[in-house]
């Protein structure tokens, strides 16, 4: 899906890789005072003085993690940033830098490539944080992206998956399960495309689920929420896997259990109407859907105060003992054992 | 070319991306104090205190860079380190930390990948860096593999490109060619194979050959080395892809021309007799055929005294105004112009 598509194209094959290095450098500029040497050496320089560095990585695929029918490139690039900056925002900590390395088929265009680093540089711009290096290289299928992220912190605020305590609350940021329902919806568009290419894409009334699916956002407004309410996270994940695999990795690493109330699990009314239409259970959509790229902490009870109310933050449930196992507490008061892949219907909790 | 291909195989379908970490990240230690935290949470946490960070990413892509024909998966695994370590030495700055992705297909069971990360584990030991990240995913298509390496270096020691002046010498570390050529040992004896499933590729005397092409190593030791000496390199790069390209590289960035003596490009003997054998010019093989790793890098001239008769340092040439251009002085002492290729044969120097 390449939005220029009435323009000339130029092939990658003719501009060669240093050519394409220094056309698609042109679009960005390095605001952070950390980064000393940005793209252009055999290495980027970064000085984070006396505070601690954080790095991420991801790899998005074509025919994995995207397909290219229904995502247009410049979104890609877009959220290929985001859920990499999600990671470094997961610690507690502000993203800085990014590296960006592509492999590209000889199908792909020049003018394809300049639409997917236009979405990088658009997040890369409305995130804060430089470009300093990455590898373009040819690839004999499709697309990849690999995207390492960059961050800093103060060393205190730097918030583990392990550090949940028992009795400590988890609470979630914004919404969750809009993603996977885009992703739904986008899907069945695309088959009603394959059979008559002449329909029209019917998104209405999915605007929101179809914008959490191809323009994700990362939450870099809950670190600097949290410091004025005055809550340090005792633990923190993004949501990338689903609400139960993020609360599964909390547990295991915390050494706790966990409580989930399903009627607490935050959902917009058009995740609920969306699973009505398809019929599937809204719960498990939140629980297993993913690319929610919310964040995902437990803070201890005395803080209770401090986040109830919040627009932003709704407190799911609780941890436990580690003996206690990891439930969820369904709407009509029974427990269900938690599973990475939602939770397990076949067998009754304890 | 799976090397334990006696033993019974483990789909990674089975096995999942959780289990599939879990049971790589066990051969992985961190031993160096900035490492603060490793594998296991959302991001790794790195602590440079008051000296710079460097980043640098490589992505390797089956069919483009390698050949699983006649590439060991343990030896893909090691060199896809070393060639990222080696764009931190090229800065005159130390490897600390690496991250690995890999998109891999179904093709491959988990003792193939078990294989591929011996041979990162290797070359993480032997230049004393930590595994502290990455992403494995599938590929609908073979397999690619993403090393992001961080480094650390005192701000006064840390060489880019930008910094060679008129009249410095250009100096190259090791000798040139041998993996290219190597390259060129295994595709024969490739073809041969294909045609004669039975036949043993005959690699007597081309050990050197295919070892710098299987199982590159980074100079790790010109580091220290110019410590020892007393020198500082005012530009410095690595030879991935050839010395030509990588002159043009230094001499575009210190916005200086260049005289390179073809007689005094270091070649190992057999690289010489190798040369020879497949009819194809030594010096082309130098000047274009990359993966050689070695360092290339400026000095003041009055740095001479202090690394001649090194046998780890050839001076190959000096750095002149920019106006002169870029040239080699050939052995019958034309000049003719460096490009990307190699020389222009078709254009005579001025």
């Amino acid at each position: 899906m390449f939005e220029n598509k009435s323009q000339e194209n130029t092939s990658l094959e003719k501009l060669g890789e240093f050519g394409l290095i220094e056309r698609l450098s042109k679009s960005f500029d390095c605001v952070n005072e950390s980064t000393i040497k940005g793209i252009g050496d055999d290495s980027a320089v970064l000085d984070f003085k006396n505070k601690k560095t954080l790095i991420s990585t991801d790899l998005l695929v074509e025919g994995v993690h995207f397909d290219l029918a229904y995502v247009p490139l410049k979104h890609l690039g877009y959220k290929a940033v985001v859920v990499n900056l999600s990671d470094i925002y997961a610690m507690n900590a502000v993203p800085t830098q990014i590296t960006v390395s592509i492999a590209v088929s000889n199908r792909f265009p020049l003018e394809a490539i300049e639409e997917l680093y236009a979405g990088i540089a658009l997040a890369s711009k409305k995130y804060g944080v430089d470009l300093v290096g990455g590898d373009t290289t040819s690839s004999t299928k499709g697309l990849l992206i690999s995207v390492t992220a960059i961050g800093v912190a103060d060393e205190k605020n730097i918030t583990y998956r392990n550090g949940a305590q028992v009795d400590d609350l988890l609470v979630v940021t914004g919404d969750l399960g809009a993603a996977y329902l885009g992703l739904q919806v986008l899907e069945r568009e695309n088959e009603v495309f394959k059979v008559n290419p002449n329909s029209q894409p019917d998104l209405v009334g999915y605007t929101y689920l179809v914008e959490r699916q191809l323009k994700p956002e990362a939450r870099k407004d809950i670190n600097g929420l949290l410091k004025v309410l005055g809550v340090n996270p005792t633990s923190m994940i993004d949501i990338s896997d689903g609400l139960s695999s993020e609360i599964l990795h909390l547990c295991k690493q915390s050494e706790v259990g966990c409580n989930l109330y399903e009627e607490k699990i935050p959902l917009d009314p058009t995740v609920i109407s969306t699973c009505e239409e398809f019929s599937i259970d809204s719960t498990m959509v939140a629980l297993s859907g993913g690319e929610d790229y919310e964040l995902l902490f437990t803070v201890n009870q005395k803080d209770y105060d401090k986040i109830k109310g919040n627009p932003n933050l709704t407190v799911i449930g609780h941890m436990t003992e580690a003996k206690e196992g990891k439930h969820m507490v369904t709407r009509a008061n029974t427990k269900v054992p938690l599973t990475a892949q939602g939770w397990n219907s076949f067998s009754e909790g304890n």
